[in-house]
């Protein structure tokens, strides 16, 4: 399974802050993560991706994101080393990936973008091979077309372009992009459920117009934990010892900078929060940080038993109880809302 | 447009003999390609692929081709050099690539394989996004997920395989491989004219199962030369001079070699003959080269005076008429024949 | 043997104006280059490399260029595509490559940077290696181990570089940039005569510092001609009809634009003065051009009639006579000055 | 540092069984290596390569071995999946790469070959950049232009050459390799030495000429331990269970394989003995295996506390100690002897 980060910032990042130089980076991750589920192959190093907007609005350059992928390794890519030096940007996806469906090849490697929209997964459809000739046939010509690799990733981003109103729309409203997250899932699963597959699907999707970035800690599973996702949100971003130790600093209390990632990009435990499973953020153009159940057949109620047996199992046999404990999201969350009423949480 | 070479012989050729001695061999065609008809981009460096059958049977080894792909161009491929001094086959397929469709990418370079089956193309279907759908649903899902990359040659290798009564099996007679060729042009054809495309399609598919080989010059047109495609045969292929200059010698009646090629390997012209256009041929296990054509509504019959111009004005453009007039193919063959009885010629 | 592109501009380029969007860009060059004089292999395959000075100071990014290299051809690099159309720079220098000498590997890859400095290099030093030991025996310890590649050209930016009386200074003067060149080449010569070499070695070499750049045109013979370098300089260089046809346009007096290249980047002839053989041209901060002659045991005066026999031999050939005639260097330079007193010729 | 493993059996393996079958191989290892001393980064994904020699004598082919080198990860190489499948040798280096110095390029993959020699190394020359001019004065000019890539491994290679007799020769007695690789270990010590560098080096050397195989496990330490070497030897290698779990079966008295590698490549404890630090082993012709003790100031004889201390803190800390005591080399070898007369050891 792979691993990602989101940055987004009031103010553009240098992309070695990020990328490149903190020694828990989301590079350093594709050869030492800790959190992943999937133990068969401990390292993330079958592609690598990074994604970005521009940190000044210029006519001529566009509004489509820049990506720059790579078939060899991250933390060896002397072309990754020295861009990431030189461009900032105020919202970035990167990616580093471990092959479970698709070859290695450019094509398969995230994030994909369509026109200003940007989307990476972490995770997997479970036997995609059977719901594919589904999944294609309810795409219009020019999304069937779009998708050049073969993953199941870039044929879920083909779907939920599909969902939109206009993919080639000049702006999308948060809850535009947030509604279509929702179909997405869902018809996987109608998909899955159709084709009688019972392996739960990890989809850990992120998508963005470069303004609003809506993310997903999903599993189609009661019982089983999703892949991990948290975020960290403050002022700065920096290091503050030697060696790559970075931390997330709180100097006022305005948010300048926001981060989900799959995994806690420092060792400062108390900078990162965890995000529940099945579960949606939302990451507004002004910054403002919103988690959403995704309420279907497995959703599982705070109040539920199940649902504390969860978390909990995970949190304690990662290592990461007592962060997990001590940095809960207030104020807490009414999680029994309709599926159609979801009511948005500020965070922080 | 992409080049490629077929080798068939009673002995192994060790593939440097082929792939990178001579001066003229298909890497060196890559980058002085001469009778291309698309002259938009004059290079094959796109990709770059090798397939090729074990010179002794070994239990172990399986009866599958090795396949040996690269994305960087071949004539400055180390493994590639390597290799070819070292691997000997009675039968190979080589490619060089120029994208006409799909990314660059190993999942997009010739040849590919399914068991012992292997496959490769030169020429492009028309408008093929158009029919890809179409294409797709008549493949079962087996064959429907086989396919990695994202090249109408690819799509159409799984076609023919869904045109044999059993991909799997352990052999196929030539003339199976021959009906589920002639099916497979006759079915993309059936799609294109669906879809209103009157663009032609260059068809020159070759396929071999490691003892038959099939090898079609076709395009969707009756105006319009095909892609062009030669053949060579004779008792041995070896250097006649320093600097890689290549010819085949007759040392008696029997014929050890049968090579298939987009061009000439060689400078000796009067080793090289036409292949006509819309025709097939098959190379036998037991080494007879017999010629069919292809008769359907774009075949113009060798009688009709637009077959003589379309032949002989394209051989007089690229200066090989000399050669095409010397060495014509005897007997000569009743083309006139309905489709389903093609009579095989007997070449040589 | 190579191509590259020197652009300095007032005001920064869109890269893909330069490199992926021109019908005859240095991207398509690697396939269609016309004035090479070694006609072994007519294509620029063998990797790329572009490298640019950030458009905005910026304290935190540093006053070193960025460097993007790719051992795939640059024609079909999705990442430099999509780069070219984020990056704007006004310094921009790019290459593409045809091993001469050295392997295919990033490390190979031209332009290379120490510090703030770039550097590339078209052409060859002959029988480099035997040279190469001698060569290495006048670097310091650090210059000889920032070598990471093989070519003979990474080898003289080394040489260069120890030209310099200090290569990690701040800042760099035109003069000083020119004076290391000279000792550069004229270093090269003393060794390459030690060793009894008579084959001459071609030396068109760039550098710049960010701000002044100097690039030479040399060959190692008085008989022989140096590879070809142009130049051309102008207001705006804008796309004036669709298909990627570019030109250079002189709106009023100053020179906005100015740019130095192994061929012309557009088919107006007018655009280009050929920059002559055995000559150094600068491009001061302030966008002079200014050319001085290499005086040495290989230079003609334009007096000799070895010398206009050499220029109008090479012109003619390749039908760039018209253009050569037209657009001289204005005003004359004195070239018979010695070596020491090159005075500038400031040109438009 | 990298990892490694050598195979010489009187009967060709298929490479799968040594390369990509085993649950434990190689290229497993490259992402899941138990006994690194460098922990600094887990995994083994800078490049790879494997080289080997014909399986029957072919006049036309040569005896120089084939090489196959990448620079992306083994373990998801279809490349490598598909020739390992078709290939059998009876001598196969095979090496995973994690840089310690040099850059990701195919130069700097091992192993490497010169003539019918081929070289590979596991560790590291402490400070190499200081001995580099050094080493290169040492060797002739073919020599010095031999060496293609920027790392310690190669050079050292190009020294070890230069100790031969004749480097071109057609055949190298056992102890004519073993005699040149005593001498490449004393000449790096002296270098180093003459540059005060004090940190050790770690010298796991191996060479072959097809027919005789010498690998070091060395350290210039007298205190700290060399880079893990262990070897197996059996009649047949081969899947004891489903998913890749390989074991080295003893069906009779004779030895038909014996292995060498970094790390055992199976789970059988009782399959492999650990080399001792600070000797060599000789693998002849006829499938002796012979132990050297490299005695220099170096070497700590066993009868020395300060041996069995290093010995057994090291098995015992990996948990190989019982494997390591129940598995001794057999006759015990007389380790006191000089350099110069050191006794062959047979093993088993």
């Amino acid at each position: 399974m792979c691993r990602f980060v989101i940055y987004k910032g009031t103010s553009p990042v240098q992309l070695s802050h990020l990328l490149t130089r903190p020694c828990h980076s989301i590079i350093n991750q594709a050869f030492d993560s800790r959190l992943r589920l999937d133990h068969r192959r401990p390292i993330n190093g079958d592609g690598f991706g990074v994604g970005w907007y521009d940190s000044v609005h210029d006519e001529e350059l566009g509004s489509q994101p820049c990506i720059f992928t790579s078939v060899t390794p991250a933390w060896n890519n002397v072309n990754l080393t020295r861009l990431a030096e030189k461009i900032k940007s105020p919202l970035v996806f990167a990616h580093v990936r471990a092959t479970t469906a698709g070859t290695l090849s450019l094509d398969n490697c995230h994030p994909w973008s369509f026109g200003k929209l940007m989307w990476m997964h972490n995770g997997g459809i479970a036997e995609f091979s059977k719901i594919k000739r589904r999944l294609q046939s309810n795409l219009p010509d020019e999304l069937f077309n779009f998708v050049t690799g073969n993953t199941d990733s870039q044929w879920a981003f083909a779907l939920f372009l599909s969902k939109l109103p206009d993919p080639h729309a000049k702006t999308f409203a948060p809850h535009v992009l947030r509604k279509a997250m929702m179909e997405t899932i869902a018809h996987i699963n109608l998909m899955t459920d159709a084709e009688n597959i019972t392996e739960p699907s990890l989809m850990n999707f992120c998508v963005t117009d470069g303004e609003s970035v809506v993310a997903t800690r999903y599993i189609s599973s009661r019982h089983e934990e999703a892949a991990s996702l948290w975020f960290s949100s403050g002022t700065t971003f920096s290091e503050y010892a030697e060696g790559g130790h970075y931390k997330m600093s709180k100097a006022d209390k305005r948010e300048n900078i926001i981060m989900v990632a799959s995994e806690p990009l420092t060792f400062e435990k108390a900078d990162w929060m965890e995000i529940k499973t099945n579960h949606m953020v939302v990451i507004t153009p002004k910054m403002n940080l919103l988690q959403f159940p995704v309420v279907d057949k497995y959703y599982v109620p705070p109040s539920d038993p199940a649902a504390l047996n969860r978390g909990t199992e995970f949190a304690a046999s990662k290592g990461f109880l007592s962060a997990h404990r001590a940095v809960s999201i207030r104020p807490p969350v009414d999680l029994q809302v309709p599926e159609t009423q979801s009511f948005p949480v500020l965070v922080a």
